[in-house]
């Protein structure tokens, strides 16, 4: 205890003075492979986030829909660098920077010094400037209380469906709305209509669940319209037959407590609804524009707020401060702009660590390279899409390269197992266990601040 | 569609007019053992709870200490009842009763019909008279949201412990006091200390987390005083080896916002601490109190709030009217009072589900009688104290035995492999995964009286 004591004084975990101080914040993707990495360094580091788990967000919407529980999808930080001795996970919300000082400061009035810093603090949602309004209407989908929010909403609207007896009130409790159709937006719409359709069909005794609407609003001509036309379609198909209304091509215009307004093709239209979920947009991390002006380089801002990295995820002049993960803009050689996904993130925490642990023994690396393996999404509980190269996939096949891929990231963390028992358990049950409705009495509990936030 | 909806006009799931009607307000054990055992009875049931989900209460100090996920120990409703058809779940709020019209009201203004009544709505927590400055202070351990409540305060403690450079505060924060020697106060304890020296020991780098006191004031001489002695002294040595400071014949005078004052043999003692768990005082559910006053009957309650019911658990004058669970106050022909345990619950829903659908016959049933299996408590991950008849066990035997029944009990839900699996999963790897500091932001998003509470 003395010793540690000394040690946390001296400004690290296992360092001393002299020994390079790595600073990363953001336990995501990014911050924590490039805490990893550094596992032979001659550094100590101190890897800060706000929660105490590292999030494995592309299952979140498994949560959101009752799937898994939070658990299943998170590890906690302190787990997974247990035996990694030079790091020291810390628990906090860092608000500024003082870089002339080589200082991180934190919400709680402590700060800590770095010879290296790296941000990846990733994003959050974006209402196109409605974000006041919007939010509190149509949660997003980023963390573990987001997906309970949604998670509590849509079950709550089957709840409250079964006590009605006014058919307007039961038909626009039974509407769901999810905005966006990009990956969250179709996994969340392909869930929420396998659980009305499949998982609850036998559980009420006044409403039949599979009269549920589910209705994926989407801008362009296809959902996933990144993907190659042919997958596209077929997502949009595969979506239909899981009993999902399609709307292409349209926007949305208002939220309102009983209805939502869109417009198809310009034209609008009412949706009466009370379960809106946002899957449209994200703005970067504010940190990221802190940091940039601090640096005196706002200006390397893009309009999302990622901040514009050198070839090395360094920002220019400052060969010691690095911003990887959705918060960087990272440019190709070709001229193209590197997308918000985790495989990104993750190589680019790998990146920056090696190349800081290059820089500290007095070595240097190559650029960044960015080796796109492919993109897939998944579209209920048996169908996905997935592109690689020129190879495409579709239907079941795609969806076992999903589930593989997925079991094979999370297999980094200990709760692997459980995640594939409890798939596999759902899977042949048809069942999804962590249906529960919580949280509104939290609130009553815990005041607005809690005391621990 | 239209049918089923037709049903509900009429007053129940699958009645129709002149069915008996059968209302049963709470899901816990006592309701879910009645409505189960109501499954052959030609009734039409209605089954209404606050919450959408059964919860295994044995086991919430385990989602407290992060070994288990609330959803492990919750099985949703609907789930349970999905195939018994006579059963219609309803997910709401009683408020009052008018017994002269035979209707239960909700708080959201509609009302359900009975011909035969049971509430089991249980026990909530008592702070002898300062509930209203000690229940934020001190959580209580009774719902899911109190279970997370208490992770996030215990896990959030050692996180700023770890920040923190201010000896004084670092000690304050590393010291747990569980107010309490019953057997949730045991369990707490247990866990919370093999959390900090088993499970964390190697998490943080500027604390030690075997540093923590996990202090246990207890009224009586002994913890699990209702215990044969031997079994009682036998707890209290196992908490002792396992880290946890007990202190008996104390009692919980003052709790302030970084120290609680205790009274041990009358001489008051500061103990600074930020995280003190309420484990002493359970009261019967208001509901008990609204229905006898509503009767007439209102002298009817004891000291706590429970109801004084018959020999077959009907209130005096209202043979259709039942009250069982924790909130029934059943005197056996000895002249004893039956403990508020799961055990009773359970017995006597199953004894009212028979008695209701002997009298929808047209026939009776003898009284409720009791059989008292024994009790077990459990200390730590492989120590429990079990006590059956003349039969005593302690040690590694009790706690197979206690893991026996329990998971026994739990097979009765859909979710016994999964929890069976976390378990053995957590034993191997003396880990807990569900270790989530969660739910301060969502107090954020969601507004203090929530869209669907």
């Amino acid at each position: 205890m003395q010793a540690s004591q000394k040690q946390q004084d001296t400004g690290g975990p296992s360092g001393s003075k002299g020994t390079p101080r790595i600073v990363i914040i953001g336990g995501g993707f990014a911050g924590m492979m490039c805490a990893k990495q550094l596992r032979r360094a001659k550094g100590s580091i101190q890897l800060i986030d706000k929660r105490n788990f590292h999030l494995f967000q592309p299952l979140l919407y498994q949560v959101a829909t009752g799937g898994l529980s939070p658990a299943n999808i998170a590890a906690p930080l302190r787990s997974i660098f247990r035996s990694q001795k030079n790091v020291q996970v810390l628990m906090g919300t860092v608000v500024d920077f003082r870089p002339e000082e080589q200082l991180v400061l934190l919400e709680d009035g402590t700060s800590l010094g770095y010879d290296y810093l790296v941000l990846g603090t990733g994003s959050t949602h974006h209402y196109f400037g409605r974000d006041a309004e919007w939010e509190r209407m149509a949660p997003g989908l980023k963390t573990i209380e987001d997906a309970t929010v949604i998670r509590r909403r849509v079950l709550s609207a089957f709840e409250r469906a079964e006590k009605s007896t006014d058919r307007e009130e039961i038909r626009r409790l039974l509407t769901f709305v999810i905005v966006g159709g990009g990956p969250t937006g179709v996994e969340m719409a392909g869930s929420i209509a396998e659980l009305a359709r499949q998982t609850m069909r036998y559980d009420f005794r006044a409403i039949d669940p599979r009269d549920a609407r589910v209705i994926l609003v989407e801008n362009s001509k296809l959902v996933l319209d990144r993907y190659h036309e042919s997958l596209s379609k077929r997502a949009g198909a595969d979506l239909v037959s899981l009993g999902v209304e399609v709307m292409n091509e349209t926007r949305l215009a208002e939220i309102l407590h009983d209805h939502v307004v869109v417009l198809h093709q310009g034209n609008p239209q009412a949706i009466p609804t009370e379960t809106v979920i946002w899957a449209a947009g994200v703005k970067a991390s504010p940190l990221g524009r802190k940091l940039a002006e601090r640096l005196g380089m706002a200006e390397s801002l893009d309009r999302g707020g990622r901040v514009a990295v050198q070839s090395d995820c360094s920002l220019a002049g400052h060969s010691n401060i690095f911003v990887i993960g959705d918060l960087a803009n990272f440019t190709t050689p070709d001229g193209k702009s590197l997308p918000g996904v985790a495989p990104v993130a993750m190589q680019q925490g790998v990146y920056v660590g090696k190349r800081i642990a290059a820089l500290i023994a007095g070595r240097t690396t190559g650029p960044f390279e960015y080796w796109d393996k492919g993109n897939m999404a998944t579209i209920g509980r048996s169908h996905a899409i997935v592109e690689s190269g020129n190879m495409r996939l579709t239907g079941k096949l795609a969806w076992l390269a999903w589930l593989f891929i997925h079991v094979l990231y999370l297999a980094r963390f200990e709760n692997r197992v459980l995640v594939l028992f409890q798939w596999f358990w759902n899977y042949v049950t048809r069942n999804r266990t962590a249906r529960l409705i919580t949280g509104a009495e939290e609130a009553m509990i815990e005041p607005k601040n809690g005391d621990n936030s």
